[in-house]
């Protein structure tokens, strides 16, 4: 080894951390992002299996498999949100989307799936803002681009399965010119935060626009219920907030302002990212095509993205396969599968199988594609439901079944 | 001399500026504020003679004596609102005020007493903004008090006599999540800015709140006649802003943020300070009950401190003034004269008798007595006749005379 290589092997050392911020996530091992280190440099909480079996005594109901398999892994004041539920009392969930103008994927059913059980479970509001003011500060986008991908996310959200009836949505651009109440919450939190502050949790520099640096204010509002006094009449309601991990600053933010406001602070879930096609290290992104699966692909085009792109955990022979077996961690094939194959039983003898060499990667993405395309088949059937005159339910500013 | 009063005495030659932002106003010399300088440092345009003439061949009317005697001294593309309204096109006028507990005060007067000259000569609609945010941002004061605030200070505002048919009042607080159009060209100001900037030209730092460091965005937004689309029916229609010199970095900022988003520059018209009692070193603040005169005081409240804290430009004794003259010049009793006694060649003549001695400081004073108390007392009997019922024709969102 030379010198040079020598160093740079030290740089890698010393650079291995995985990088999750709201702009980037790369993960720097084959497995994927390493989430205990997250949750360790987060200061969340591990969702573990203690944890589950209150939600399930406290709730009644059996876990999602998100929760059992680690999909969302990490947490901070579930249990406040557990307790309020025992002792009858009320709370909202809060969740949202930085709309964009490529078609939802697969990665983006993660959160929303598991938060309409959520509302399932719990039966309470659920509150879901589209930030298209964010993405008209961070991309060279015109305020009316950025509402219309706002409205078509929108109704890729509705297609999801929401109830018009307990669901509230809304896009930024719009809705905070419609409701005194938010804007006096975003200017609350504006008080409470100096750019020291969100450039040591945003890393914002001089040269940011204004825009940016206020930015956090918008996503944090939302998280306390008098920014929404058509639905909530007035009164503090505290929240929970399911949402990825890249989130978590945001919220970090918004707890320690709440403090200061002395409203309550938002409860989180926290969902690890469904990986790419190629690969663990990166998360499923819209902007390549052939990285994701998308909620528009047509089964032949899913059929064909596992086989063509899913990174094989399997051996370079089929002999060697059978002899060593194929590695379900590295593969994206079984990773989909944990995400969407709901029988565990059935997960847990796919695993042995592939592990023991008697599955083959061929049949592994076979069962991948067999999965997948019926849960995007459904989901677009629903999608091609979703009205102007549904989206305007969604939308109307009004009571909620609190 | 020590040497250490010899580089202090250097400190001050060097530090000899007069400071004007929107936060502080102090001037160095006796006779107050040195507004050449002003325009210099500023890089705006004195409104000369020649611009006086023109604007009373344009617009058919003697010109204010506001404008005739320097007390609205500075301006920005003035030429270019006396283009349109020769040419028969549209403008429109845009002024403001930061609400505050205080009573206003008759140096409030000023920029608003002008405003209300344009909008006669011109007949153009006229836009005030109530920044009650900025004082949620800047003060500790609650978000509800601000509001309160920004109502009462809109009555003091109404009872100066503008019109109804054509004038649109509103406060930040409620009219921001009134009207989507407003918060979108918000964002839009947001995009062009850059903490840099508002860093050189406000002198934000790193320990500022991010609502402070957003602000100027706000200020900066009725300058887009597309942010009322209920007066212009999103419109791009060009406007004038009359407001005291120390509010021109906000717009200093809009004019660049104006090209950038190719909307018209918003043109200015600058105001000097109505100088305190004490001298014309500092303006009238509200804060120091013995430096103003308030618009809510009573004839012997006016009286009383005129005579007690007005600054004399009077000699020592009496034979010495009739000896020597007075110097109308740093005489705060003539000061106010000049701003509220409309009469040129009267004006003259007091300055001569003061100057040649024939008339001693108290006969001064008592001019001034006698020309402010009426137009206060004029002043309350209006302001006692706004009523909740017209404030709210004031803050209606509707189309104007336009």
């Amino acid at each position: 080894m030379t010198e040079l290589e020598d160093q740079v092997n030290n740089l890698e050392v010393k650079d291995d951390d995985d990088v999750i911020d709201p702009w980037t996530v790369v993960g720097k091992s084959a497995t994927g992002i390493d989430y205990d280190k997250v949750i360790k440099k987060f200061g969340s909480q591990k969702i573990d299996s203690e944890l589950i079996a209150r939600f399930e005594e406290v709730t009644g109901k059996k876990a999602h498999h998100y929760l059992k398999r680690g999909i969302f892994f990490s947490h901070r004041d579930l249990h406040n949100i557990l307790n309020l539920y025992e002792s009858g009392k009320k709370f909202y969930l809060y969740t949202g989307r930085g709309p964009s103008s490529e078609t939802m994927h697969i990665g983006h059913l993660v959160p929303f799936l598991f938060t309409k059980w959520l509302q399932d479970v719990f039966d309470v509001p659920l509150i879901i803002q589209l930030t298209d003011d964010e993405k008209v500060l961070w991309r060279d986008l015109k305020v009316e681009d950025a509402r219309q991908m706002a409205f078509n996310n929108a109704k890729d959200i509705i297609a999801m399965g929401f109830d018009p009836a307990n669901t509230f949505m809304f896009n930024d651009l719009d809705f905070i010119g419609k409701c005194p109440e938010f804007y006096q919450n975003m200017l609350r939190v504006q008080k409470c935060v100096t750019f020291n502050q969100v450039k040591g949790i945003f890393g914002f520099g001089d040269s940011d626009i204004i825009g940016k640096i206020t930015f956090p204010s918008i996503e944090a509002t939302p998280a306390f219920s008098t920014s929404f006094p058509f639905i909530f009449d007035g009164k503090i309601v505290p929240c929970l907030v399911p949402c990825a991990i890249d989130q978590d600053p945001y919220f970090r933010m918004t707890r320690d302002v709440a403090a200061r406001l002395k409203l309550p602070k938002p409860a989180l879930v926290h969902a690890s990212f469904l990986p790419a096609l190629q690969g663990a290290q990166h998360k499923m992104s819209a902007s390549d095509p052939n990285a994701s699966i998308f909620l528009s692909d047509t089964p032949k085009q899913i059929k064909s993205k596992i086989n063509k792109y899913a990174f094989s955990g399997g051996r370079a022979t089929v002999e060697e396969h059978r002899e060593k077996g194929g590695d379900a961690d590295v593969d994206i094939s079984f990773k989909y599968l944990t995400f969407f194959l709901e029988d565990c039983d059935r997960l847990a003898e796919i695993r042995a199988a592939y592990e023991s060499g008697q599955l083959l990667t061929g049949e592994l993405k076979q069962i991948a594609i067999e999965t997948i395309t019926p849960i995007i088949r459904d989901y677009q059937a629903r999608r091609s439901k979703v009205t102007d005159e549904i989206l305007q339910q969604f939308f109307a500013l009004r009571k909620l079944n609190f």
